[in-house]
């Protein structure tokens, strides 16, 4: 099957100029003279986790997500895409066709941010679908942003909504590439990342790698209407704002910059997504969050975690 | 377990000078200022396809395999290995020490060849063992060899001994990576590839890459002990020199050049490991297999596929 599929690949797959030579050898050759460093980024997806064929999560969704949540951490870096490597294990009655929508699924992607996908390995087994997908990109003439690079003071912003993904954004991430290069290339960022495993969760790495505490403001923080969804029909132990805390897969950029930066980044909304300051890195360590009325309570680092 | 899992690689793996950031953050940072082109490969091994847990295959024997198994693609390219980056759906009854038993296994080879293991993804789920590598490595001022590059006329030449790798071998993978170099920069190879499934199967790849055909001379295939002791053991349908031909995971290189270099890698032997002279590239398409009485008799290109 890995021949059938490696013949519809180079057939389906245009030719890239940044992929000197893609499927089909021992390895790809990638055209790197006079670029930037190289990030490298890897996730793994599997059935039953992070999609779940069985309940009609369609290939194609699935496939898309699987870069896309890799495209993301390159976003995290603020690194430019270019290609992008996958790995199957595929269950025996899925095979060929289930292999060509994923791909399928990947490819509007790949085309909108310029990846290559250049290479990967196709096998068939008695488990459920795994999914590996390495995503390789290049750092820019500003470097890369990193998630220690905070400071107590820094204010805290975000891209876009937070919280109830499950009802469906998951599959559909749209990654951060060009948000992150722009934010990159016009501003002083401190610190970034992709959100991931829940706002509180990945506040908590990106301020004890930066070696500071945090406090959110409840009342700034940006809800999505599929939080709010999540927590009319759930039994009202979670609000909306606890989704928004708490939920996995946002994949939207958490960052940190100087207040005069902030307030610039502010005035000028530079993206097509709203960014939104939500609170500020602190000198000690822990987490805070300070509701409406002013009270301030610990906020715990949870999140969604696989495992 | 993935945070105690990084935690305990941070502390494990040494710091490498060309990842300048590795493990912790959205992606891994490798410094690539003046280097050559980017050289990216893939290989997923799967419980029960590639090595059995059950059946007691060491875990560290099977790190070693999948770091390994990269290592040779790299190796096939004559580029230079940098980093790899590993993924791991581990199955809920192995969880953290398997894992650390499998990242003990590539370190040996890693420090070998000087690689950093500088990411990947780790998750713990209800299926079988998983192991995804990417490996990224980089091209020399030689370029990279391809399996393409082959001339109707070219001497075909190998590595080593083949066949028998399932007494053990298969697990022992090892890499011929300073063994390409040494050949990329003293001498001028055509095409090259790393034998993975076999003799006949992945000659008739380079053969086909490089629109040429073969023949082989059966009493110059270099016979492992192990092909022998597989005949042996078997009850006389396939002879020591089919084992040679048709076994996979050698891991091997088979390299074609003009004859007049054939003659002097033959007489220079420049590496440790013996290079045999085992045949001709053909103008015609067809594969044929010469026996020690002269007669010729077409050559099927079998060999092991996973799937």
């Amino acid at each position: 099957m890995e021949l059938e599929f490696i013949r519809w690949l180079n057939n389906r797959i245009a030719a890239h100029p940044g992929a000197r030579l893609g499927i089909g050898d021992d390895a790809a050759l990638l055209e790197w003279a006079d670029r930037g460093d190289c990030v490298v980024t890897s996730d793994l997806l599997m059935d039953g986790a992070h999609f779940r064929l069985e309940a009609g999560d369609p290939p194609k969704r699935i496939g898309h997500k699987a870069l896309a949540v890799n495209l993301s951490d390159l976003a995290a870096m603020a690194s430019r895409p270019v290609a992008a490597f996958v790995s199957l294990a595929l269950p025996r009655n899925g095979g060929l066709p289930l292999a060509q929508d994923l791909v399928e699924g990947m490819l509007p992607l790949a085309e909108q941010f310029q990846v290559a996908i250049a290479g990967g390995d196709t096998n068939i087994w008695g488990g459920p679908l795994v999914i590996s997908v390495t995503a390789v990109g290049m750092a820019t003439e500003h470097g890369v942003l990193r998630r220690d690079g905070g400071r107590p003071g820094d204010w805290l912003l975000v891209t876009g909504a937070l919280g109830g993904s499950l009802l469906g954004r998951h599959l559909d991430v749209e990654p951060r590439v060009a948000e992150a290069l722009v934010l990159n290339d016009q501003f002083e960022i401190h610190a970034c990342l992709d959100i991931s495993d829940g706002l509180a969760l990945d506040l908590s790495r990106l301020a004890s790698a930066s070696g500071c505490g945090a406090i959110l403001e409840a009342a700034a923080i940006p809800v999505s209407d599929a939080a709010r969804q999540l927590a009319q029909r759930g039994d009202g132990r979670s609000s909306p704002l606890d989704h928004a805390l708490s939920d996995g897969e946002d994949f939207e950029l958490l960052f940190s910059v100087a207040p005069d930066v902030g307030q610039k980044i502010l005035a000028a909304q530079p993206l097509a997504v709203p960014i939104r300051h939500i609170g500020e890195l602190t000198d000690e360590p822990q987490l805070w969050l300070r509701r409406e009325d002013a009270t301030l309570e610990p906020l715990a680092a949870r999140g969604f975690e696989h495992q």
